[in-house]
């Protein structure tokens, strides 16, 4: 069982008259959070608001890039190459950088969103691409990406890299995660035995194998109608095993050593 | 006659597929660019040609952020307040900052583009909030607004604020620019002639009256079919008459001494 | 007391993962629906599944044309020439039309939304080029424009008008709605007392004083968190009062005589 | 050889501030004329100003939609579900339609543009849902797919379907258009020659084989350079082999005799 570990969200993704997750529930239990930044979610002032909030909360700040889609939220993968996912996210993260620069607090890392996120599990060069381009900005920011290949991908980017788990989605017999274009309820204790299995270095997949998985940080999705009680019970039960939580800077530095 | 002066213009205004303006012609010839951060013009891959060619013709690079029409090119006006036009300059300014700091090169101002830079003239509620942006992210980073009552608004801002004169674009009675929707070619003898006349101190309105101006930095629009050629009748005239270029953090330091 | 009148809502203005308003529950309250056409609200999928609602509910079809404005919802002004505001509705009306003939069913009218709206309160010559416009794709086709001078710059452009008013908004002394950015829950009784004062002929304004209106349709929002309890008491008190509804072009029709 | 062909050409592709195109030149050239209609280029005016071309020129007008993707253009692929794909053929088609109706001239056909193209090709579920959608629209409407397996997947649709080729793209062994994504100069004398080609039933590959083809009508891109010059020389060559051209519902309904 890992002894510390990272829990992220992703938050702020409300679009001007439209609301969507309760950020201020949400955020007290996590350690990091992702805030989208205009392109799949996210305007201006949500953006503004989700850096205070952060900030008042004492959560790491990161960018939560995605595609261009405002109306397929981000989940509909879009033929990018590796030099326009990297554009994508340098835009991004600079424009959530703009916000984190009046509120005094730093971002921390770059996380791609939805089927961004995905392009980075199938395209190595993408991942890679990704990572240089976070690397080039600062050698302090982090880029979460997937445990396993997308991660190791990355390893000669320059870029500090987080290996990420998913407490509340299911994994394919590849490894995978399988994303939904709209997340639904789940159980809260049942995403805490996955976090806590995916400590231990194993997660279930759906036919009911194991794949083996070595994680830095632990996901749970913002737009699940009940993600802050799934992000609550994940962080009970890390309490109750001892495993204690840091925002993902800090869980690279312990690993490091 | 003023003996030191920036002279900036707008650049990074293609998009995608169209291509607009003769960027690799026009950089030689200014001291500061203001890059278009994709609201009204410019990609994310025009943005990083863009910083590269700043940086690499030794040309101040700033963010022109502008409303969210690519349809108008940012030239109408819209019904911002001014929380939203100060959050509308801290976004582009940022994304254009992920670019920067990936090409190791900083962002040195900020200047409203079009209609936006229109709102800042007709409300100094607006031209404050966005001074005051812009001095919120970093004590450096200078705001460009027109010479007179805009950059007398943001005076209390805490922003550097560099004072701009138009040496392409008429003025009327009121020392107000008048702003083209689509500007077209203009003799550049006699924008070299406005821009002579501004920094001895007046400009020649369209009635044939004259206005007291006094500025930092004179501007050239990229989009004129020839910007080169104007930008570069103005240097020459700055030439013949012993008027020193220099980026605008210069000239700023120069008149603080 | 007039005996017949349309009762209209706006719908369809959840987008992609975003969503808003009950329209199951408000459209079988009203006689006519206003659609959103994807530039301030309603995306492809959301057209359809509203064009489908409306066809079942025997609801009149119309399209609720706004400014290119997702972020601000379609309530900031954006400085539109006649022609250009002309081209939105064309362009709108059109895209809900590919629905409505897919769906084999009509589209009635066509109503601007939220600010563009206010621009032909504000300006007579957009109300002209609008309902010019509208008049000139079809001549059943009605354009819904506010009571008074607006519905009156429209008169001589071939158009159908239908005279607006609102139940749920509040009116300014001179006579004019008072625009909300974002609707409140508002007292459904007080709603149908406004409704019911506007069809004896007068509207109450917020001063106490009352102006002269004289309508065809009225108004109930459809983003008002309680939209259907308000249309819900609306349509009572016709009842009570003896007042018949029906779409807006029967009304037009027995109105024509 | 074919005695009878259409000869379209892609059009209206311009946005805002930017031109693409020389749909003047252009238009003259060819009998159907396919226009962008505002997601991937094109907007409100500039789909007027097509549409009155068109039917100045009297040549058949013809939607083309494409994915919402201004900066790529439409020549990146997203992946949309065939009813999202059929969805965004009716939202565009029907924009067009506003500005035909007003102009009081009809839409006749319906070609996808670019990666929304290269998606029918590749899944024929997707070629097969626009092809529904158009045919619900109205059973004269014409759906425009490549010649081929993209074409037979409709033919169960219920829509007319033109089959298309064309002159100015290279073809693989697999019998598919290699799509650029930023057209250039092409040689007219080897357009046209493959113009002939096809309508003699084959295309030469780019690795030298044939493959059989049997097209309705032949596609010059409107965003080539040299596309005008292209036209005119596919044109004269059907004059010189006494192909005779007319737009494409006449060619339809000549193959059905």
């Amino acid at each position: 069982m890992k002894e510390l570990v990272d829990l992220n969200a992703d938050a702020g993704e409300s679009f001007g008259r439209w609301r969507l997750g309760d950020d201020g529930a949400l955020l007290p239990q996590v350690t990091s959070v992702n805030v989208a930044c205009g392109w799949h979610a996210g305007d201006p002032a949500t953006m503004r608001d989700s850096v205070e909030l952060a900030r008042d909360n004492g959560v790491a700040l990161g960018a939560h890039p995605g595609f261009p889609d405002l109306a397929g939220f981000g989940r509909r993968a879009i033929a990018f190459s590796p030099r326009e996912a990297a554009d994508a996210c340098l835009y991004q993260y600079g424009a959530l950088r703009g916000f984190a620069d009046a509120a005094r607090t730093p971002v921390t890392h770059v996380k791609p969103h939805g089927a961004l996120y995905g392009l980075t599990i199938r395209e190595p060069d993408v991942a890679r691409a990704v990572a240089e381009a976070v690397g080039s900005v600062d050698e302090e920011l982090v880029v979460m990406l997937h445990a396993g290949s997308p991660a190791e991908s990355a390893a000669s980017s320059g870029a500090r890299v987080a290996r990420e788990a998913f407490a509340d989605l299911d994994y394919g017999d590849d490894g995978r995660v399988v994303i939904e274009p709209e997340p639904q309820e789940k159980d809260p204790h049942k995403c805490a035995d996955q976090a806590a299995a995916i400590l231990r270095g194993q997660v279930t997949t759906i036919s009911g194998g194991t794949v083996d998985i070595d994680a830095d940080t632990i996901c749970v999705h913002g737009d699940r109608p009940n993600a802050a009680a799934v992000a609550r019970a994940v962080r009970a039960r890390f309490a109750e095993e001892g495993v204690a939580v840091a925002p993902v800077r800090d869980v690279l530095a312990a690993r490091r050593g």
